[in-house]
């Protein structure tokens, strides 16, 4: 509640217009380039009025003047044409709500760089948290701004921006009637089950950020892009660790012989896993009671800093989130193992997940909205490539580091999470793959880049917020400070 | 969002003593007794600041200084100390959040009768709704603080009053400390479907309002009160329609070989019985991580106006509800047909619903808070007592309106919301059973009370309130604002 009103969405700091001139950029596909000037990238911002009333909201749209690069390694532009199925050239429009953080960067790139028309909607709030929590991602980020701004020079295309909260349904009124998308691709949420379960505050911030957003976004939909097809982030999280195997969002099920197929029992475990719950039983209705025709992708945990787009240039980078609330448990481990600490083990380490390459992410989002659910579908899909327990990935990462020549030690930390550390685990992960997924394994190539990663930003690591912080048992209703 | 900002939580506009003097009240025990001049109870109001800061919260209690009246037919004062299970001789205190609701008011009396030691939590909004959309309930009903004067000048028994949003954590964790309940029953929530379906403020509003309010609950109880036992107002619309049986809250399901017990796969149909959905998910977890105990209460559509309590003077009257928003099925029948209106079917009228009387409403939630769940035991009752559908609710009220010379007709009125009109339902409700319940069965003579009562007030029905006004389908984003 609190921490909502700190999301500004009304005005904009930044000046109306940004002097501009030509820059020519250095720089080869997958070569790390240092930071330009962030002022010497072409360029204008726009301020842009979006309601007449006295209290006006301003949508900010970045939007480039420079048209073309020629060194750039382009993927054709014929994603977004190709994905419609029809006859008309125009590219297909998709909105990335949440598209400048991990998952929701990396996507907004790369379906840009297919051919599609994209908008990034986004309150940055991201950022704010690890200003709050004195966080800092490994890799150093550029503004939103300044991404969007050398993606235009770099490939010339365009990417808009608006920047606002979509808890404020009269900014997200206006990014849908301005933008007019063909899919929504909804990142736009707090992602961290450690921080909701800081302290009340934020488990209530979290619940109401992600539900009512999402609500926000149902209702824009239905009121101004009918056809639109939303694709929402969900979590593996929400199934929890049944005694039985995991389908993808329905079960059959026979019961005093009678049939009947229904929602996968949810059992989530964290105010964060549960608000995703939340969302799916939202958007399931939505899509019987009004047709929306929704795609749910229950992701598993995401690893990988690096796709096609991220490497062209390093005012590009991902962020890379190693620290105990942000930070998942392999590109955890692989800072861990740069900088010389134990990989931190939570309890017996037995626990059992789905994970997947960023480069997946993008990949599953793209196949995703080129195959669209049929209105009134609401579509589950389990978005994961191989199962891992915590254990076996510290044996991976020890055994890749041990190559690279770092003796990277295994400790065993209390578990703060509640949560079974040893259970059976078999997840169906299959209708992405009859998509077309192709997917890239964890491999001993991709450890050793992660790694080669975290050794080459290691100074910049933080020792200080490796280890968990946050205690599912022990949160309380008092708002938690942060320790200097 | 809008709406919860209508919520006045902080003072409060009653001056903070009233003058006091002795009544006399002229009563019998079940009979219609006029309305008393509302200042001629017994009472005196304190407000008590509840933070020493410049915005203080004034809490509201409502006391009355008569001590036992002798002419009401009284339970034995047993009931909170039997209920205990021990030694001691305090009665156990019941905190009823939503106590000045349908189901609350007549759930607090009850409980005060029985010997528990009641406070009301309630911030009035469900007054506020009536004001908003220009409705009223069929019965005149007092306000909260002479409601609690007459009950004190009745019976000697005080509950305690404070008025206040349990959204805001500052005002209920004051609540908490200073009552320091052993249970806490919570209908305060927004209840009706076709309410949280009118617009997307509304929808938002319910949502937020239900789970954070929830969610506070939660918090406080760990924080304050780590052995309260919650009471949560739950609903059979939780389950939808499934072809297949319905159990209490869980499923034991065998899938592939293997065989687990899960929640029971839910399927809500408006934004009202998705915000449950999400409570009991939110519960659960709450449970297992900190060891709260829990009773979920999926009750049925409750029906009938009078319990023992609420009979006894007519400023304990409880509201009755025929409006298409608030409204629900037997009950509106039975306006319907005092008035001369058709029974309003909706649809096919094959929906099939569990039922029960308001007498089993407080029978059961007594049951729940002397029977506890143990901590960390999230426990799932379905409150209901017998199944109708709407065609067969209809044929009842025909034939006991004939019995009173009312000549009833039947309409089908196309269906506002989106469910099946026809389909399997066999819901199980053993466990209140098990714990003692004995039921109230829908009944001639109840039919005939309540059509009498229906006759009775007759001339304060508005038959523009009796017609559905809420599509599911059509609801859309912008606010609707009442027709006048």
């Amino acid at each position: 509640m609190r921490m909502a009103n700190l999301v500004a969405h009304c005005g904009f700091s930044l000046s109306p217009a940004v002097k501009t001139h030509s820059s020519s950029p250095s720089h080869g596909h997958n070569n790390v380039i240092r930071f330009q000037n962030l002022k010497s990238s072409t360029s204008n911002l726009n301020l842009r009025p979006c309601s007449k009333g006295p209290n006006k909201l301003f949508v900010t749209r970045a939007s480039a003047a420079v048209q073309g690069q020629t060194n750039v390694t382009q993927t054709p532009l014929t994603g977004g044409q190709q994905a419609s199925g029809q006859s008309s050239s125009r590219p297909k429009k998709v909105m990335v709500i949440g598209g400048d953080g991990y998952c929701g960067w990396a996507t907004a790139l790369h379906l840009s760089n297919k051919g599609y028309e994209v908008a990034i909607v986004d309150n940055l709030v991201r950022r704010l948290f690890d200003h709050q929590l004195g966080l800092d991602s490994l890799t150093p980020i550029a503004s939103i701004q300044n991404r969007i701004r050398r993606w235009k020079a770099l490939t010339g295309k365009t990417i808009q921006l608006f920047i606002g909260d979509i808890c404020d349904f009269e900014f997200l009124s206006e990014a849908f009637k301005s933008f007019e998308p063909d899919s929504a691709v909804h990142f736009g949420e707090q992602r961290s089950a450690p921080y909701s379960m800081i302290d009340r505050s934020r488990a209530v911030y979290t619940q109401h950020n992600n539900v009512i957003g999402t609500l926000n976004v149902l209702f824009a939909m239905k009121e101004f892009s009918e056809e639109c097809h939303l694709v929402k982030l969900g979590t593996m999280g929400e199934y929890g660790t049944p005694n039985i195997d995991i389908e993808e969002g329905f079960l059959t099920i026979t019961h005093n012989g009678r049939t009947d197929t229904l929602p996968y029992p949810k059992q989530a475990s964290s105010f964060y896993h549960l608000s995703k719950v939340h969302d799916s039983h939202n958007i399931a209705f939505t899509c019987k009671a009004w047709g929306i025709r929704a795609t749910d992708l229950n992701q598993g945990v995401v690893y990988g800093v690096r796709t096609d787009e991220t490497a062209m240039h390093e005012e590009l980078s991902n962020r890379l989130d190693y620290d105990g609330v942000f930070g998942t448990a392999l590109n955890r481990f692989c800072v861990q193992a740069a900088v010389g600490h134990p990989l931190t083990v939570y309890g017996k380490g037995g626990q059992t997940r789905g994970y997947l390459d960023i480069r997946d992410t993008v990949q599953c989002v793209e196949l995703a909205i080129a195959n669209p659910a049929k209105p009134g579908e609401f579509r589950v899909f389990n978005q994961f490539t191989e199962q891992f327990s915590v254990n076996e990935l510290a044996r991976l990462v020890t055994a890749a580091g041990a190559k690279l020549g770092l003796e990277v030690q295994t400790k065993s930390v209390p578990n703060p999470r509640v949560e079974a550390e040893e259970h059976y685990y078999n997840a169906k992960h299959s209708k992405l793959s009859e998509l077309g997924l192709v997917p890239h394994l964890l491999s001993d190539s991709l450890l050793d880049s992660l790694l080669n990663f975290a050794v080459q930003y290691k100074d910049r690591v933080d020792t200080a917020q490796i280890m968990p912080s946050v205690s599912w048992k022990k949160m309380g209703a008092k708002p938690k400070t942060v320790s200097v």
